[in-house]
């Protein structure tokens, strides 16, 4: 009997996460209040309570949940090319999808977030800080790997870059061959990727 | 009497510009709300209405004025510069500057802006799009004056990619040694542009 409350709570703790995620997608994490959320979904407010303490909770709950879709989507499929240079190319191909489409309804909300709340201390800064911090961690290790002799953190910093000039170019301007030359210049970095400087 | 009265009402709209322009910058262009903004200048909203017809027209000077500031700070002074890849070097880091310190108290509010609307349509949108657009193109000349036989479109993308990791790396992560390394992906980028492929 226990074990059934637990399971239908969580399910309707799931089902509010969908709907919340949705609404972030679109508006921003900001954007997301417990009134509409109520609302969206049927719901009392104090039923949405019962699931999360406050607004902080929830919005931490949001992008930890974007952090395992995107893992799930990008990340995860890596461990199946043992190729290190086709790793970082197929790993950089599933970020570009993930920015164009992250299934959501709208953009990634943790990049909403990170720009959001990157003047506002709180839970969801430290939160987007995290996650964004463990993204661009892998985008070094990725990088290193495939390019041994490369100045790593430079190199890093273009791709990140590439990724999100993309999502504007993408999301906001609508250009229509926004894909072909991210990875045009993409292709070019990599054949001509920053150097360590040698001492002379 | 009546350019009295005109200049009055001008410094009343100024003022309440700069607010909001300083509370965009720190909560994102959707966290201004007229009531908060009529609290911090100690007004009435119908004050604040009778210069602005609604929230959106607010919205919309406000991006508008955080492009005349970034014209001023990082665009006006090229013209100083004849030489063409100087040029380019001192605009970039004249963004980076403006990325790192806006003087507004927070991020830049047409970024912010550009995130948090590119999934809802409407005026602010399509003002954040119009000034991005802009500034991507400036970003494709300048490129263009400065590495004439590059590929012009993906050593842009490359260079807005730059700025806008730092951004995240200054701002999100407050990595130390972030302007230090955006700069020096920007010197290799230089060195080795993304070249326009020749037919073989």
């Amino acid at each position: 009997m226990i074990s059934e409350a637990i399971s239908k709570g969580d399910r309707t703790k799931d089902r509010i996460l969908d709907e919340a995620s949705s609404l972030a997608s679109v508006t921003g994490i900001g954007g997301v209040t417990l009134g509409q959320l109520a609302e969206r979904l049927g719901m009392s407010k104090s039923g949405l309570f019962a699931h999360f303490r406050s607004k902080e909770a929830l919005q931490v709950e949001i992008l930890d949940r974007s952090a395992r879709q995107f893992r799930a989507a990008v990340v995860d499929p890596l461990v199946d090319e043992p190729d290190k240079q086709m790793r970082l190319g197929i790993f950089f191909r599933r970020w570009l999808e993930w920015i164009e489409n992250s299934g959501l309804g709208g953009g990634c909300p943790i990049l909403a977030a990170a720009v959001e709340f990157d003047d506002v201390p709180g839970p969801a800064r430290d939160t987007a800080a995290g996650h964004y911090g463990e993204l661009f961690d892998l985008v070094r290790r990725l990088a290193r790997a495939a390019r041994p002799e490369a100045d790593t953190e430079a190199l890093a910093a273009a791709i990140e870059g590439l990724a999100l000039s993309h999502l504007v170019r993408v999301r906001l301007l609508e250009e229509e061959n926004a894909r072909a030359l991210t990875l045009r210049a993409f292709e070019a970095l990599l054949a001509n990727p920053p150097r360590t400087e040698k001492l002379s």
